[in-house]
């Protein structure tokens, strides 16, 4: 049994943080919310994603899981006029989500979840560095860097106490660097690791910003970053390993 | 002789009507106002307007027929800014249409109007049902439709007294239903037609959102669709053939 | 030595009128500001640009001549939010451009000024006739133009004592007169030339729309057009070649 009603910038946001990694996934209906895991073909890129049962109008599920094409999700969302309210409601029998707004209803075919790409484990890592910043900056140290290169190297200076961005391309460098007094935190720790840039600015999209990113870093380690969405009823983590530094 | 000024604006949406059916057309210079008829290359769809003399600041005809190619028409008032009026002038001698805009002259070479596929006779039909709804609320009917499917089914339920949308894709639906309250105006009678959602689309386009939209259906039938603009002294009617239907 | 505290805004409007013309150019550090000459490719439209120590808020130079891709600076502008500034400082050894914004610093490698194109000699002409008018009179001829063709006629009515432009298409043509009424002012003097359409769009481009623009003309003879930016501190010439009138 699944039934719920959302407002359409909560559904497409959730849906959003996920899409930009996969096309499909499985959607566990708990009780107290929504919660979905996945990770990229390439198994670089993760996200779980929970939304609690306080970010709907209304919600009463009782534990299913289902699987669902991201993009057709979120067009119907996007159907929805800004503060207009989003009515799904499972049919278990024929396997088809019933979606409404303002009369007009959609039903939508689901997939089956077992054909769907297995959930990944998050590892719980212990990663010696945190810095907390705003949306805006990871996108202006996403877009910088695009300029220059494909790859982007994220670290903490532990003696000057400051996080940054290098970005080496064939001519050009970008470099950003984030005092404490410009971050919103900074716990200095042993740092330093590059990743692809094609996977942060996809993740990048999803971040609204003015979101509060907390991201963890590590010595040649995956980085996690956190942030919440629908007023902090909504949370969402990214995971992303790093590659392979070359000298 | 022609000879007529005209709002930018009711130019535009005057031409805009006609150009999502067809790329050239005769246009009748009357003396109470411009009339246009046209049909689509294959038949399908028909449109008839006329824009009356009173739209006009200023206007002298006395029934001419003049071709044109309407994209080149469209820029032409394109290029005027909000509020700003276009001048028409016929030249008899060079069949050329003057345009001018604050100082700025077009000279446009009109078309041989022999050369024009032939207007087509709109039949005058005995149509059951009617249903008068908001500009804004075809655009949703169609916008919805065309995600999962190319065709739409229109119909009138008559006992339970709603009209309602219907497109059934591959996988998804999508269903909408529209009840004598959430219309301006409902007449009941026997009415279910499936249409080509293309023709639907660029109809659409040409509708004003805060249009009154008044649309006949019948069994198996053409819809025919009315709607003003230029405060009332323009009128557009549509007419679509159905698709035939499939079991 | 060259370091220097600029708006995005001036920045971006600077190099975005050179730009139009060509990819690479020569930048002469000069003690009371910085100058540009380039010609493009096919030696027919030239920009000689200077923008004065005064529009910087921080301005130290000491002659020095440096290459740069147009592209590459304009995207660093370009990351600049409206209000913000960049930094510049040449590091003279690694012949690298630093350019930094609130935090951010981009490292540009600059190009060898002798691979880049000689620049102009921009010759001082007689012309006869001077039309002065806004950057949006300039915008408004050049796109009804090219509605038509490819090529436009610039001239000045000596007898009735209006500036005029002219288009003619294949079928259609576009005629604008504007009197000494219209004009910011008009100084009547012999002048009829044919020019590229291609490059006045280029040109046009770069003209700010509320910018007082103005043009020397003369008889089959290069127009002159000169423009400010930066509240007058920066200064445009663009001198375009006349085509063969062909009768």
């Amino acid at each position: 049994m699944f039934k719920a009603i959302v407002s359409a910038e909560t559904l497409s946001s959730a849906l959003d943080s996920v899409s930009v990694l996969v096309e499909e996934c499985k959607i566990h209906l708990e009780e107290d919310g929504l919660r979905i895991r996945a990770v990229d073909p390439a198994n670089v890129g993760m996200v779980d994603l929970s939304l609690e049962a306080d970010a709907f109008e209304s919600y009463e599920a009782d534990g299913g899981l289902i699987g669902v094409d991201l993009s057709r999700l979120e067009d119907i969302a996007g159907m929805a006029e800004s503060g207009q309210l989003v009515q799904l409601e499972l049919d278990e029998e024929t396997r088809k989500l019933h979606a409404q707004i303002e009369g007009l209803e959609y039903t939508l075919a689901l997939i089956d979840p077992d054909s769907i790409r297995q959930e990944p484990d998050i590892p719980d890592l212990d990663l010696p560095a945190r810095v907390v910043l705003e949306g805006k900056d990871v996108n202006r140290a996403v877009t910088a860097a695009d300029m220059v290169s494909d790859h982007i190297a994220l670290g903490v200076d532990e003696a000057e106490e400051y996080f940054y961005v290098d970005a080496e391309g064939d001519t050009d460098d970008v470099h950003l660097e984030l005092t404490a007094d410009e971050l919103i935190d900074l716990e200095v720790g042993s740092a330093h690791s590059l990743f692809s840039l094609d996977y942060l600015k996809d993740m990048n999209k999803a971040i609204p910003r003015d979101a509060e990113v907390a991201a963890d870093l590590g010595e040649e380690f995956p980085i996690k970053m956190y942030f919440g969405f629908a007023e902090g009823q909504g949370q969402v983590t990214y995971m992303l390993a790093p590659r392979i530094q070359s000298d």
